[in-house]
């Protein structure tokens, strides 16, 4: 509500905390847009082939995250059992760093496993960002190729925010546990760049070894669902538009996709360590950036 | 040259120092990939619409940093010269220092454009990178909407690293200029860390002057060109498939799209500053991701 000329619709939302007045045409658009703010309850996914583009203001995408084109479906037929034998000191230190983590994680929360997405996500999503830009900031002062290995690691961290963005309309954080991400995301952030300036390859390894527990954890919710103790909620609609799920898809769904982008992370990053460990500058695989299966013991796939 | 059966065709390429062996089947590719490192010397741009898929075995694509889908036409109609005129603390110490650091690279390239964009393209590449990375943990930590811009930004530090890949073709660092990179790279990361997470708005100001010097630059370099003082050589095919320039565009095709390109980074640095400025938190406009004109005092575009 404001005092502007009629023609223009104005809304609400809020970007970091500050207020934003988006002002739109309403004679440019049909339809007035109530309400731009992401988790709108509005239409779900719109089939990529049959939207207008985005610079059309028919344009019935909400999401500013996200454009359609950053969509896919999720590959549900990957192999969830793969595991990496650890073999040798790096690889042992990242095994057992990763199970003494998983000891407190599930002694705080148990059967709550709406809350420990909502958490993890939030650690689960720093890997990629730390390890995509020390490649990047290597390569340029290398003068070096990259081979896609910086667009893998940045789009993995990107994915696990929109995870985060995804378990957000499902579990509220409560005070205690943000003021726990705000620690975790100082500690753990410090931490793997520590590693990582280190021993790329353990910081990798880890990363596949956390990713092999978060199927497990994301397969006891999919049992907490199954068996009734947790209710099939409808899907959130950034979930639907994300993984171009079906409209009436539900939380069920939404945790076999979750599901599904952990075992590719486990897979990019299993590979990567691997890599390394022959002394190999392998590119990464098509199917890294594209949400394919990626096999970590095969090299030049 | 080496033992394996000879249904494998084995080509060597270098990435991060170490070697890779790329195994490719021969029955499957109608035509022996010689040389699959970036910056081979063969087919310069396919047309995105006319090549197959990538996964497609016979796909001519040779990039690994980039594929068709990120390629686009450089939006060469860009205002150059558009300022944002100082106003504030802030501004002012954002223009001196880039004044400032300006004087020393003019000592020390003085018409040497070609070093002088190899050598600076290694510290523009770092602001994207840490702003992009900073919003994101910020995000994560706050469970708030990003609005595109963590996007935006990464985009804008890959934009400048493809930028540092075209250049490499035709500057070759020399020893000083390469330590000078890893100094300025060090220092640089660290001044821009700290002032970004003092102010924002200081930092994004502060990209956006020196984008401002960056336009200066290359058009100084074009002058070079047009003036015949440096040869205008080929396109490197890494450039004529990222713009998709034409098949025989030269240097000035070249140094005309990077200009651009750097017009537009100025453009969206200038308005994430105005818009923190104004203390809104605006979402990334459209145009921003895709190469389209953004005007940084336009606020709801
Ligand atoms: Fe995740
Ligand atoms: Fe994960
Ligand atoms: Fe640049
Ligand atoms: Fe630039």
């Amino acid at each position: 509500p404001s005092s502007v000329a009629p023609a223009l619709v104005t809304t609400r939302s809020t970007y970091f905390g500050l207020r934003a007045l988006n002002t739109q045409s309403q004679t440019a658009r049909e339809t007035p847009i109530q309400d731009t703010a992401e988790g709108s309850a509005e239409t779900p996914y719109q089939p990529v082939k049959d939207a207008p583009p985005k610079s059309d203001p028919n344009y019935p995408w909400k999401w500013n995250s996200f454009l359609p084109e950053h969509t896919y479906k999720p590959n549900l037929n990957v192999n969830l059992k793969r595991h990496v034998q650890p073999t040798g000191l790096s690889d042992r230190f990242a095994y057992y760093t990763v199970k003494f983590l998983r000891f407190f994680a599930d002694s705080f929360f148990r059967k709550r496993y709406g809350h420990r997405a909502v958490v993890l996500e939030t650690v689960a999503a720093v890997p990629g960002m730390v390890g995509g830009m020390m490649l990047h900031l290597q390569c340029l002062r290398r003068f070096q190729q990259s081979g896609g290995w910086i667009r893998v690691l940045l789009e993995e961290a990107e994915n696990e925010r929109m995870h985060l963005m995804v378990y957000m309309s499902i579990a509220q954080p409560t005070w205690l546990e943000r003021a726990l991400v705000i620690t975790a995301q100082a500690g753990f952030f410090s931490f793997y760049t520590l590693l990582y300036t280190i021993s790329p390859k353990t910081a990798h390894r880890m990363v596949g070894y956390l990713e092999e527990e978060a199927i497990v954890s994301y397969t006891e919710y999919l049992k907490e669902i199954d068996e009734g103790r947790t209710p099939n909620i409808p899907a959130p609609p950034l979930a639907i538009d994300y993984w171009q799920l079906g409209p009436d898809a539900h939380l069920r769904e939404v945790v076999l996709a979750t599901r599904a982008d952990e075992a590719h992370h486990r897979d990019v990053n299993h590979l990567r360590a691997n890599l390394i460990k022959a002394r190999r500058g392998d590119p990464a695989p098509y199917a890294a950036l594209k949400h394919g299966d990626v096999d970590p013991h095969k090299f030049g796939a």
